[in-house]
């Protein structure tokens, strides 16, 4: 090499047109599942990071961003959180944030992919602080579908921490409103789902659509945004309930509520915080409000759309 | 070409290890000025955009984000803005959005570089509007300390839409506390001063110091943040003053105001919007609290840092 | 930018996963013409060069190298070449070889797009050497086919220096045997016909189905090679004759004939390279073995392949 | 991700503004030695290969191009060797070549890197097909001038396979006059000394004055060149001796001594390949025409030049 330009990149494609590259510094682990191809690196720029199928999943740069914006906001709105389904979340670090709350008896996590999920566990200790041994959590190798229509449970948190709804993915039946409706049958009084719900300004269509969907089953829906370096854009949460109006909740006392219900600081997610993630600059309003289509088994949604 | 990717790229490094990869549609002109190399492409993803020295300025996807983020907070908080210099500026597009209020008689907009004026008013129409042929409007080609040093004029808001200070670039001295208390002594009573001060994700450091420097010119002080795609991050903005308390203006009834100030419709600055932009990320207050530099002539900062 | 690395850049793919990237450093022009798009650029490397749908056609790196590796071969196996005829060769460079020829009385070029001609002879005097206002020279703006249909002329040697057989372009028939049957007819007696022919390396098909469609269709045929560096490899070449035994032409004075029958120096064609053009390297000679078909109009080769 | 674009790439940088690019299907394993970071990848377009310092060191694709072209010639023109030294050679297919040859009694192999040689025996058997196990080979980790210095063997055929001479690598100093006066003592009468030396379009002044150097330690010396897809360009060798005219060899009847000295069929090298590489490309030989200088310790060539 007549340079020291770094030489071993992960290209990551937006669009057709844009893409996000970035130096791998070093490879821990690389495989292909029955689902997906992985590879955990450590990038020059944000350290280490799960890679799956071109995409980054989460880094150590900023995972405590997606993953207590993920589940922090339903937890407290909930209020009391016992019971908690997590669908995918296989880095740990989801059922890791859902486990600092006192309230919390149970945690399932369901993913499809064993071999991500073990990979995760000997690779990913900063993500997933051994939430995989906690008492508390099972972790159930299936379908998420599958699961749900099989399990008699019911959950106070159902939290959707899958991949996105890929053209060829496995995820794309996973956000649809035939599947949100199986999610409703799953909740206790007062529960509340949530979901990642990608980019709204890398792909902001797919993102109306996951709102619209939601907004189509349940009686209250709203949808909050953090600034993630790591996806290179704003992302999208979408949360729901048809108990609690989760809506308008830009002002809540969120230092109060983690302070009593939580162990340990939040890094991110914090009265401020949270006033940034639910009051929505006006060009994302603009795009939800222009979207009317809802995801279908029939008619889905995804990406590339 | 065995394949239909696109073939015709500009690669734009935020780290050496980082890069973001946009595919050209068309080239509008290029050229190399005394001061920098600039190019005015259509972007497949982006639209029209002006490229300098391999930076994005700005692009039509959403330029209005950032001239109304840049400009609108400065305008409604002095007030009454009567006389307004803009520091760079070269698209028109900041100029335009300050004739937009209705009290302003004067906009001067200092560039130093007349090569790249000359092509923005020729290509960048949907940018400027213009506004470099308004009245009010004076385009002074200099540089802007030399401009500072010798004019009489004071002002009700000074705008600073500069490069950013890279090493070999004619901006660093722009950024440093030498520089900052010259623009103190041009601001008229309840004059307000606000500049674009890079990302704070993307150059934590550079942003903090900016932020740290002007705090320490001027009596009140603060920073706020829009993400802007075109820039792939959250970019960050630093307005003071020493006579209006710029600081905890989370609640500011925007809509209010540039309805009674501003002519025609804000496409993204509103109420919510605003409260987005000043309530912030919890991982931008830690970069501020730890970064305790500030920007001088003998110990300047600069890109990259 | 954060770095100095370079920004303007053209990605040439070679297949789904092989690209070569080259720095621009100017835009000189660029359009986009009825059949193509295309830029005059100066690369950092290679320097100025046309690049047209993302595939370089040539630079003044090593432009002598393809145009007399085109051109010469066929003029000395002719030995007396009159009337020349040019399919392609925008860039005027095949048509200022051709008239090196002291032989030489009539020289057509006829190309599709009047567009890039046009921008040729504006940007690349360097290439034509003002061949094109050459008395000797005519230039027919036309399809080749179109221009065979018509013609009545015939001529000593036919120089086929057209863009590759990509699938949506517009010369996939101009590589099929039938369109290679009308050749014939416009070859005087000892007529040589000659043409580029694609990478045996980058793509290895397309470039053994056109040597073989010539094969079919006239008596004597071989193929040679020069590296390209502009090309990213080794560039294949067929030349054919009914008459004269254009194979086993290993050890042909060269030097001697080029001596006699043209003017000025060559740059890359002697005995020496004349000798590695024409012994083939082993790996080239077994995919000519193993590659059977030949392209047709119900049955045509085109990129990729 | 929204394409289905490779995303997983090796960009190797000839020249700060000249790339490669190479889509990773896999990666077999990755690390860092004391000297040198290593990755063995399948890559989409050349297949497996082992990539050093972002610098492929040959590919499954043409691996037998390379290693034919640096073994065979300097075998046959001995015409009996019976002690080979390989200096460098990891991937254990240089011995492998060597090995082929009836003649040779002992195959000496000095590389500086156990653990890229542990690496390479454990996952490129395509390459070494057990030649570090076959009982003539012995693999001595060391640094090869501190090897030359400490031994008393003389060699028939010393072969050099060391990586370029990188200015910030271990090989500068085993490109310089010195290196090769110290190679000179440790050849038997008749023996021959082979190295590959950089390519001649890429790096040409490196290439040029390595040749210059040998040639002004070795009574005969010339160099000679392969087309190596998987090096991007035409590949330079430089063989040489005191008692052996190894120039002028351009017409050698490799065919027939390959069949007599060595067992198994090559791949690549035979009459017509040896002609094609022996006769050079002008351009070639007007680089090694206009560059003078030789390497040495006070003066040394290395990348980038």
């Amino acid at each position: 090499m007549s340079t020291n330009y770094p030489w071993h990149w992960i290209i990551e494609w937006s669009t057709p047109g844009t893409a996000h590259m970035h130096a791998v510094n070093k490879v821990y682990a690389f495989g292909q599942s029955k689902f997906q191809k992985w590879i955990i690196v450590d990038y020059v720029d944000l350290g280490k990071a799960l890679v799956i199928d071109g995409k980054i999943q989460s880094s150590l740069y900023d995972e405590f961003v997606y993953h207590e914006s993920l589940v922090h906001p339903a937890m407290i709105l909930n209020g009391n959180p016992k019971k908690v389904l997590i669908l995918g979340g296989g880095e740990g670090a989801t059922a890791r944030e859902a486990l600092r709350f006192k309230s919390v008896e149970k945690v399932i996590m369901v993913d499809i992919d064993d071999q991500v999920v073990e990979v995760c566990k000997k690779y990913l200790p900063e993500w997933h602080q051994y939430s995989f041994y906690n008492s508390k959590v099972k972790v159930i190798i299936d379908d998420a579908e599958h699961y749900i229509d099989n399990t008699d449970e019911k959950f106070d948190v159902i939290i959707s921490d899958l991949v996105d709804p890929e053209e060829a993915g496995p995820a794309v039946r996973l956000y649809t409103r035939e599947f949100y409706n199986k999610i409703v049958n799953k909740l206790e009084k007062n529960g509340i789902f949530v979901t990642q719900s990608t980019s709204p300004v890398l792909t902001p269509t797919v993102h109306a659509v996951i709102f619209n969907t939601i907004k189509s089953v349940f009686k209250y829906a709203t949808s909050y945004y953090s600034y993630i370096r790591s996806f290179e854009g704003i992302w999208g949460f979408v949360i729901a309930s048809n108990d609690i109006n989760v809506e308008n909740v830009k002002n809540l006392d969120v230092d109060n509520m983690i302070n009593k219900m939580a162990e340990g600081k939040n890094r991110y997610y914090d009265n401020e915080s949270h006033a940034h993630m639910f009051n929505v600059p006006k060009f994302i309003r603009n795009i939800l409000e222009k979207e009317k289509r809802v995801s279908t088994l029939s008619n889905p949604i995804y990406l590339p759309a």
